[in-house]
């Protein structure tokens, strides 16, 4: 049981690490920061390969120091690990490891509470502070091919519980009661059960699972999708109704297996179901095969947006687009180890997409009555246009 | 489906959010705070009934408006709701309704991110920033009759759902598999599927179930017990291990079906476990029957702390007691809309128990080889010592 001496790191995430501090460490001299201090959870397993209770020190020369906070419950070490009590022993450390005080100082501002950024920014008192939160998100837009591997077999996980949706539908069942049969699928298929999510506004349980009237039901969170959901405590998502014949039912549940997530949503039908909502389907599907094309590096992440809305707009469908009584201008966003990582896929957002950015793509319609139509992928970006890591069936299929 | 001019709280909160609101201007009062703003989505919850986007604003004085970012999705309305478009409009609106400038104004600081309380420090330039986390902790630790009439609600359904899990669990099923039943159970019972916590050492699934040598794998997070996981991205909890005969598997899942939360814990057995497992088990009952009777208002919670660690030493238990290769300092803590509420009940806290506070206290044990034993119930603090808002049966249950 006891696991003394081991390394921090495991060995394979040793060049891997290696990649990702040199995306930073560019990112961080172009910003003129002389070195950061992570400490929220995602950066922080972003740069460990695990969460631990602790800080990563980084210097625009590229040396990292990992504190752990005691007790270091790993028993972890390895020569770039020092443990400490409290991050008021950090400077102290850092000297002693011949590293020099910043000048200009990350932390991570958009994250980090007030209170935290308080006490951190009190290790340097004569430093500028800066903003860490930026250059981890522009750093993190991109994945290395390990990351990319690790979204492909999320993918392939979340594709495997899919797949076995059809089966789980009885007659009168509710929306949530789909939802749960759905969860468990996805935990035994490995699921952690977790969603990492940013930002205040994506509070969810495992996903979204809406139908019928209830995906007209305007949420005051940030998904692309709304749902009234079944508690004024969590207003997203399954509402409770029934499932009843005519209606879609729109899947777009969680696909995190290792730490790195993919999204991905997919339709449902409860025997016929209105013209209207088929097209409006084929419609989302047209405008992925486009954009499957059009997404290569250094295309403006707002084109992606405006050739969805002009095939949105030839087929007459702009009423049902991104909701019906509450609309988003959105399509989509980067995803990885947060559900809603950058680029977010706006008509304003004038970002050039890079190779290796991974981007969840959603154009969906509400039909009212009817419910959600419309198709889900991640996707990565290639010089030779988006490559999918969910690539399932995108037909309606009939639950009845 | 439109509900246009629906009132933004239900009636029966109108009495409700009087009761909290003067708890809250007592507290603002006590710091020297004139007004302050909420934006965190626990207290817009706690002080709307339901979770929006927007801001809530109080004076000392019990004034008090709700600022609905647009678009109002809920399409509320009332005589205290005021829609913006950006918090930067709020000053000049409440300047409309009559309001001054606060001299010093609350914001949460140790919830809110650096960013967003600098973005709503500038709407007062001029006031002093005080911390409204503090007051809000402090209101929320005790509960009014309303909330815990909800607690008690969520405790009913916690018990029903845990009333199933022995018949769940299967020869050769492991921690996860069993976990995932549990949840599906949960879930079915009207669980919401979401855990609210404050803080970023709280990350977890639906709850812990953990077993053997399991349950003595440290994790980095805040909760009582450890867990290796099955990913380095969530190192707590259940960890793939197939459930074996004289093992012991500790059960502590969310409690969560209305926004407020019960947390409860109880342990099932695969046959025979050690004797040693058995009377720490015995060892954690004897410590709640006596709490159960000590804790009433005007004690120190320390001294909860105090008199159970005496009941460890006299059983000659202090190895094993709240985790054995890594021990916790801390029997419990208070529990409402957010899982891990204040107080904490530690050996250095010297805060007074009140009248209608919530108290989840769960004395446990590590014992080598075998798994987690003990009970976790929550309580409300009352002049005649503990009500038990979980009152399930906590003798040790064989699952063969």
């Amino acid at each position: 049981m006891e696991n003394n001496n081991i390394e921090l790191l495991i060995p394979e995430l040793r060049p891997e690490v290696g990649l990702r501090l040199q995306k930073i460490t560019t990112l961080m001299d172009e910003a003129g920061m002389d070195a950061m201090l992570l400490a929220s959870n995602a950066n922080v397993f972003y740069m460990a390969g695990r969460f631990f209770r602790g800080y990563i020190y980084m210097e625009k020369s590229g040396k990292m120091v990992y504190f752990l906070i005691r007790p270091n419950c790993f028993n972890v070490n390895g020569k770039d690990v020092v443990e400490i009590r409290k991050p008021e022993m950090i400077p102290a450390e850092l000297t002693r490891l011949g590293f020099a005080a910043p000048a200009a100082f990350g932390l991570e501002l958009d994250t980090l509470s007030y209170s935290e950024v308080q006490r951190l920014g009190k290790l340097y008192p004569d430093a500028t502070i800066c903003n860490a939160s930026d250059v981890m998100r522009k750093a993190r837009m991109t994945k290395t091919p390990y990351e990319i591997r690790l979204m492909r077999e999320d993918g392939e996980h979340q594709m495997a519980a899919y797949s076995r949706i059809t089966g789980l539908y009885k007659r009168d069942m509710t929306d949530v009661e789909l939802q749960v049969e759905i969860e468990r699928v996805l935990r035994l298929e490995g699921n952690l059960g977790f969603l990492r999510t940013s930002g205040n506004l994506m509070e969810i349980n495992l996903g979204s699972v809406i139908s019928g009237d209830n995906a007209d039901a305007p949420s005051p969170y940030d998904f692309a999708m709304g749902g009234a959901g079944v508690s004024p405590a969590l207003p997203c998502g399954a509402c409770g109704d029934i499932l009843k014949p005519g209606q879609t039912v729109m899947v777009d549940m969680n696909g995190c297996f290792n730490g790195w997530q993919t999204d991905m949503t997919r339709v449902w039908t409860i025997g016929e179901v209105d013209q209207l909502a088929r097209d409006a389907h084929e419609c989302s599907r047209r405008i992925l095969r486009e954009l499957e094309k059009i997404a290569v590096p250094g295309v403006e992440v707002r084109e992606l947006y405006d050739r969805a809305h002009a095939i949105v707009e030839e087929e007459g469908l702009e009423q049902y687009f991104m909701g019906h009584r509450q609309q988003a201008a959105f399509i989509g966003h980067g995803v990885g180890i947060e559900l809603n990582e950058a680029p977010p896929i706006t008509p304003r957002n004038r970002v050039r997409l890079e190779a290796d950015m991974t981007l969840a793509i959603e154009p969906k319609f509400v039909i009212p009555g009817v419910g959600a139509v419309g198709v889900e992928n991640t996707y990565v970006v290639t010089p030779g246009g988006l490559q999918n890591l969910t690539p399932f069936p995108e037909e309606l299929t009939d639950l009845l």
